[in-house]
């Protein structure tokens, strides 16, 4: 049986000239390690308690929907700004230039629930750590943190990840 | 018990004025929305033979990842130009203003394999005749098209999507 990691193709140089791109899309291309993917998910949330999954876009609903179907969960998706058409709140994060902004509805998150964060890909951590501050500003709680791939060298759990709980399948040492 | 359309929130004069956008996002934030929404898209492809399911993001992902979980499949992402990491193909499509290109990985689909594509609107179904153009350019079968939401003032139907099997969860009338 094949590793998740197994599925995962390095890219050299994309989206630019010295970035070692690790393409999740051959876990989604592949029924069996989709499947797999969401299987290991499903058990590291076992004994999770949660209301909510909230992910940012795009490649992060891919997975945050499919988790929260599984635990029969509301999904909160987090976007750039525009594409919500109510009103929104938001945080801004670090890019390598400049600045972004994630945007969620108002509504959305309310005092008390618990929220599960599910993204691709963890790097610095910027993008979680927004979707956290949005989840926390409407007095949520966010219990768990999980991304099937992680970029470790960045160092994220110790950085501005410091006090989540963060879980990942397939965890490279580097950047 | 409450129906789907409940749970679409129309917002006038978004994303400008004289717009009336239906938002799915109201689907999503509500569990109970989203199994119901899900569970009527099951229903739609139980007698549906097929391979993969295809959808354009980013809310497209939304339910496409989670129909491909429900019945097991491969997961096929559609995406703007410089998004997805290997070689690709691709389709132009018109915007009001301009076109649009949708990408696919050019080894997403293989000859021979039945897709269904799922995007969360249907409007003028020039994104899903794109989509339909990338799956049957590599030799694969649309067999099914799937949206929660319809705009059927757009006539898509009899227009764009001519010839396949289209499905809405809830038909607007107008545009």
């Amino acid at each position: 049986m094949k590793n998740l990691e197994d599925y995962i193709v390095t890219v050299p140089d994309f989206p630019k000239p010295g970035i070692l791109f690790r393409d999740v899309t051959g876990i989604l291309e592949s029924a069996d390690a989709f499947q797999l993917a969401l299987d290991l998910i499903v058990g590291i949330l076992a004994r999770t308690e949660f209301d909510l999954v909230a992910s940012p876009d795009s490649r992060g609903f891919i997975f945050g929907s499919a988790v929260a179907d599984r635990f029969r969960k509301a999904f909160v998706p987090m976007r750039k700004p525009g594409k919500l058409p109510r009103r929104t709140i938001f945080e801004e994060y670090d890019l390598e230039y400049g600045r972004a902004q994630l945007h969620m509805h108002d509504d959305a998150v309310r005092p008390g629930q618990r929220v599960v964060v599910v993204d691709d890909l963890l790097a610095t951590g910027g993008t979680a750590a927004a979707a956290a501050r949005l989840v926390e500003r409407k007095g949520g709680v966010v219990v768990k943190m999980i991304f099937p791939l992680e970029l470790a060298g960045f160092d994220a759990r110790r950085r501005l990840l410091a006090g989540y709980d963060v879980a990942s399948l397939v965890s490279y040492p580097g950047k």
